[in-house]
């Protein structure tokens, strides 16, 4: 929960260790105290943490509140029980933005062939290769939120039709020409239609291996885009999709285990790159931009719009 | 000059012998008369010639208009002066947005580092590659015409700021953020601010070399993106240039010599992809599309907007 203005206002800023110091003078300015580091500077009382993740050690009563430099905090709340009432805020920063340009820098290099095209300059052959025109395909978007929203609306700049697939009913979704629901027979009738599918899903109980051999083997031809997380696919039945023809291509920024040690498997998946959780890397400035419209809020006795539901997980 | 519809009404319509048969019986269909091939059928009347070249032998006052199945009509051009009063037209189609689909597919796989993530691919490694934002930054777009302000309109839908620049002053070019012309002083500090180069330009007296020492020595880190025509480069500048890094990558669609030879050292520019005159190949849609356009605008006695004039060359 929001610590009361008056907590915040006596609690101490420690910062993780790998925050570089532009950011941590960043940050103290926000607070308008210094930061100290966990190791040097015992918890004896209130204190705010930013931080990729939690130590053991500060998972305490005296946590008032964790500002993640990171969109994704599934790892971080299967890490260990959260500690009762902090507040866990997120740097979502332009991930939305960030994940956008790489679903259609990923959508445009297939449609115009660029590494393939560069695989003939390494070896030298001048060959035309005609180019697939984006214009009217459509693309299915799991995840109607924040960034399923960004992928969206940067893809419908390009003609291309927007569907989004939401697992919650109800609410809008602005920014898909239609939006229909995970599991309904419209969802399935979108999945053969598609020419692309783009996840955004986070990692939940409710979507752990969320894309299974039901939905690869709907799809007709569709290239697979995932920029949620690895956990939400059946990888076995994404192989088997690969190798029917159903899942044409797959661009997987994530997978279940990570990193992706050399001698892996899934390295030899075929028509697939993998792009070692690349896509929205959030930046130095995302932090401290994120983390001082927390701040604004909370010292205002708002919930921060940043704040992670910690049951839901997201 | 555009035929009198009588001239047209009572003309003959031949077709190259590599025009497929589903286009052939289009424009059949649109012109309400057989075609035929001019080595089966003596032009010894008028006649409208569909093609890719004009063969010399077609090259007579019978010929009252040449549709072109390209946009560039350069090299036809070049080949032999054009017979007196022919009308030449040419196929655009979504030539405007087929290019501009290829110019945002290069500029963000390159922010993506979409060939860079494929090659670690190859080799099973796992290494986080930085993405590099693309809105705010400056495109300069060379060629303010149908092509140039395509590319240009989709660049804005990422938020670049867009820059045209164009060799004839006056006359407005919607779709750009600003507008410059080549050669000002303006248009030297607009390549020193750029992140892209993007040329559209065709190939005329005016333009061949156009892209020069001077220009790519103002340049400071821009990488150079070339849909236009190959004659509009010097060669040997932009080579000093990407060796010096005013050049920061080079992708180019077209040479000064197409098609480059296996042996030939344009294949060993750093840092540069050939891609082998593939951006904006046009669709047999678009050869009947255009065609029709065009009849339709003769046959009401018209001057097709697709007209090329001959004397300008474009």
């Amino acid at each position: 929960m929001t610590p009361h203005p008056d907590v915040l206002a006596g609690a101490r800023l420690l910062t993780a260790a790998d925050i570089g110091p532009s950011v941590v003078r960043a940050l103290e300015r926000i607070a308008g105290r210094p930061a100290g580091r966990p190791y040097d500077t015992e918890p004896d009382g209130p204190f705010v943490y930013v931080g990729a993740s939690l130590p053991e050690a500060l998972r305490t009563p005296e946590l008032v509140w964790f500002h993640s430099v990171n969109a994704g905090t599934d790892a971080l709340l299967a890490a260990g029980r959260w500690p009762g009432n902090a507040l866990l805020t997120r740097t979502v920063g332009r991930m939305g933005e960030r994940i956008a340009q790489y679903v259609a820098a990923w959508i445009l290099a297939e449609c115009q062939s660029v590494t393939e095209h560069a695989a003939q300059h390494a070896r030298a052959e001048w060959r035309r290769l005609p180019a697939e025109f984006v214009g009217g395909q459509t693309v299915l978007v799991h995840g109607t939120g924040h960034i399923g929203t960004a992928v969206a609306g940067l893809l419908r700049r390009f003609s291309l039709r927007t569907v989004g697939v939401r697992r919650t009913p109800g609410g809008t979704a602005p920014g898909f020409d239609r939006v229909v629901e995970a599991g309904s027979d419209e969802e399935a009738a979108e999945l053969t239609a598609a020419r692309w599918v783009v996840s955004t899903l986070p990692l939940t109980a409710g979507t752990e291996r969320f894309f299974g051999a039901a939905r690869f083997s709907a799809m007709d031809g569709a290239s697979f885009v995932n920029t949620g997380r690895g956990g939400t696919v059946d990888m076995a039945a994404l192989e088997s999709a690969l190798r029917t023809g159903a899942v044409r291509r797959a661009v997987l920024d994530v997978l279940p285990d990570e990193p992706a040690g050399p001698e892996e498997a899934v390295w030899h998946l075929p028509r697939t790159v993998i792009t070692s959780h690349s896509a929205g890397i959030t930046a130095d400035e995302d932090v401290v931009t994120d983390f001082e419209a927390c701040w604004e809020a909370v010292v205002r006795g708002r919930t921060p719009t940043l704040a992670v539901d910690t049951a839901r997980g997201y």
